[in-house]
């Protein structure tokens, strides 16, 4: 089943109703989907700060209000514990539950725990969309697996208990192209923005292209230029790096599909 | 005295001393000025929050940690309670206080009452430089007065005690140029970006155009369209509205200089 032409909203009915039960790849094209971070409210004024001080790495799409399930502002009507087709809950920075429903998990937590706030963080999928648009290969697309995502050696602005450095993702982008995927991505900073380095990964504290720390390796042709971007696992790492007493996220690949056309998100 | 060619740490340094008392406007070319906030540490995950659904009226260029007095991503070594030629403190919603200097009444407050956290929002003279540089007109700035700034019906997203309406600056622009501010501006989102509404005022609330709510009128001349901005009053326009216990915020035109280039702010 293709899910390229539906709407969002229709989407996300069906991922709630259990019909749709795979990744979100591909689905409502030109809308953007986002990366899913919930956390107790008593980590959420360093988690956003967090974001604020790191918007290259951790640009922020909506926060909810603590102790909501929505996200009213860029997804109406949803149900953020319902409306994605894969979830992972982490207790003590060990993940102890892969599920497709965390409402009651979510409802438990806040009735005995305390309040829950949730993050959504843009994804490359929104840029990736323009790249191709453009004529402009994205590999790991091309050759069906996970993109390659490296840890690095740039520092991230700490925020109380959140430190860690950069993880960023590599497309190997034609020598030619390299300027039109800088100004394209460059345009969009509420889904990482411009790259944070060109084709000297040392320089980043990458000495092994063909191992990368996430993900899956790709290709790298004759003329092509390994491209590095701020990459959306980072808040998920520095999170998991302070070992927090509970989080949910959304499983790889299993986003929260927004209302926000990708396009617009140049002009918020 | 002019300070236009001054390094921004050099000027901060003698507003410190006492030795610079006026507005900042001019100072320290090419770099980005900020309006600041400093609130009780219970009010700020609110406020970073309305700020965060908001980023065009509100968009933030540092936030501190909780009871520290600096802003050290874009300005090392300042002294955010010294550094601004002028400030006003706010007890219980009323103006009680206008100050060069509030380190005393900062600590006193930190000692007596809780944790202050401040923040620095993006200002309209970044974009105002670009805009005379493409010889775009700045009327308020030919005629030597404020800008002129609204009231409107454009709701915010609220924020836990925080609501209210947006605020906008206004500034005559000849109609060819308009889509050349527009370009420009929208390519500055972390200092306010493109306008929202050009050449029909009463679409937002505006109905006297010769009667700002805050600044002053100015002239708009045969063949020049009202353009209209986000304003960085609404965060303060919002934070008055609640009637905090404790605010202090820089007097107008008194701004914090940082040490970022208003060019970089298209790519942070």
């Amino acid at each position: 089943m293709d899910y390229y032409n539906y709407k969002p909203a229709e989407v996300r009915k069906l991922v709630r109703e259990g019909i749709i039960k795979g990744p979100t790849t591909g689905m409502c094209g030109g809308y953007a989907q986002g990366n899913l971070v919930i956390l107790p409210e008593e980590l959420a004024w360093d988690f956003l700060l967090f974001c604020q001080r790191n918007p290259r790495a951790c640009p922020l799409l909506e926060v909810s209000d603590a102790g909501s399930k929505s996200f009213p502002l860029t997804a109406l009507g949803s149900d953020l514990t319902k409306d994605l087709p894969g979830y992972r809950i982490y207790e003590d920075g060990i993940l102890t539950e892969e599920t497709a429903d965390v409402s009651q998990r979510f409802e438990k937590y806040q009735k005995t725990r305390g309040k829950l706030v949730s993050f959504l963080i843009g994804c490359s999928f929104s840029f990736e969309a323009e790249l191709m648009e453009a004529g402009i290969p994205v590999r790991q697309i091309e050759e069906g697996v996970n993109v390659p995502m490296y840890n690095t050696s740039i520092s991230c602005a700490p925020a109380g208990v959140f430190s860690g450095n950069m993880v960023v993702s590599m497309r190997p982008i034609p020598h030619k192209q390299v300027p039109t995927a800088v100004a394209i991505t460059a345009a969009m900073p509420n889904v990482h923005g411009a790259p944070v380095q060109i084709g000297y990964p040392k320089a980043i504290g990458i000495n092994h292209l063909e191992r990368p720390d996430y993900g899956d390796p790709v290709t790298i042709r004759e003329g092509e230029v390994p491209v590095f971007w701020p990459c959306g696992v980072t808040p998920q790492a520095v999170v998991m790096n302070s070992r927090p007493p509970f989080v949910i996220t959304h499983a790889p690949g299993h986003m929260f599909i927004t209302d926000v056309k990708n396009v617009t998100l140049k002009y918020r």
